[in-house]
């Protein structure tokens, strides 16, 4: 194993102690037992567990990032676009992303350092909404408005929102409610062609 | 003062402390001092800080909800409505509310009391979010769709994400700019007669 291979093992198994275990039981001990290697092994890659912790904030959010970007390329309208939204929230859940984030985001409230790279990765995600918004609202009569911008804001703060209630529910059956309603009004959108 | 007056400083105590001090430095005797309080009130009117976190929950949840139904009480439109909901958000911000429950929902992860209130809240927050949608699209093409459920939802979400990202950041210009774009979208709605 590479020492790249290494690190990234750690970072794979952080997310999944976060999201089983939540951030306060997520210590080294964890980690490693979630992983399969020794406690030492986190100490040869990162300083400490609030280094471990900013580092994991950017590794999970930018190999999801990755594949939103890839996913919603060449998306055709509104339809096809909430659908393959609802593939990549999927995906998210099943790789314990969404719970990681949750963790990390509460946790964030006591670490400067992780609340600043919470606040990076905040403007990634919506910079890719807003290229998103403003492909899907170019040359309709909603560009004019020119609010892709605080579109943008809202839909990640939207969907942070959205995670951290579900994450708190026991059945978390509010994000696929939230799905087929955008469906309906995508269908509305798409055949009366307004995108 | 009355057992009852006596309680409410408490809670109101509690608040202010999660708002300044942050959940995990949020100890009886943290609450006594912004109080002006013995440490031993706490015990005298509450189980342990579990049962005060739940309680200060509700009361700080219900008392602004109290005022949000009144400020929104005969709006008669859009841009009417987010007037009033820029006021009630900056009332929310002096008296600490929206910190306090930032800090209590980053700490339901680790209390299921707590998590439980924090679901109870929500749930009469969307309930309140849903009668105003349902107030303000009455009579339009939008009420046909019967979307007033999943926006509120959206609402709701959206109002606790964008809370938690700019409580993460140290300057919060984000809720203003969104006031502002709403504004816009409002006074368009109001002189089209969407609403």
């Amino acid at each position: 194993m590479t020492r790249a291979e290494s690190r990234e093992r750690v970072l794979r198994a952080t997310v999944q102690t976060l999201a089983s275990e939540g951030y306060v039981r997520t210590t080294a001990r964890a980690i490693a037992r979630t992983g399969g290697f020794a406690p030492g092994v986190i100490y040869y890659h990162f300083t400490d567990l609030d280094d471990l912790f900013v580092t994991t904030a950017r590794f999970t959010s930018q190999a999801r990032l990755e594949r939103y970007r890839a996913e919603t390329d060449g998306v055709t309208g509104a339809v096809d676009l909430v659908r393959r939204l609802r593939r990549l929230h999927a995906e998210d859940g099943a790789e314990g992303h969404i719970a990681a984030v949750q963790e990390l985001v509460a946790a964030a409230t006591s670490s400067a350092r992780l609340a600043q790279q919470v606040r990076v990765e905040t403007a990634l995600w919506r910079d890719f909404a807003e290229t998103v918004l403003r492909g899907l609202l170019a040359g309709t009569p909603f560009a004019a408005l020119a609010l892709t911008r605080e579109l943008a804001t809202v839909a990640v703060a939207a969907y942070l929102g959205t995670e951290m209630l579900s994450h708190l529910d026991a059945d978390s059956t509010a994000p696929e409610a939230l799905f087929d309603a955008a469906e309906r009004v995508a269908a509305l959108a798409d055949s009366l062609h307004l995108f």
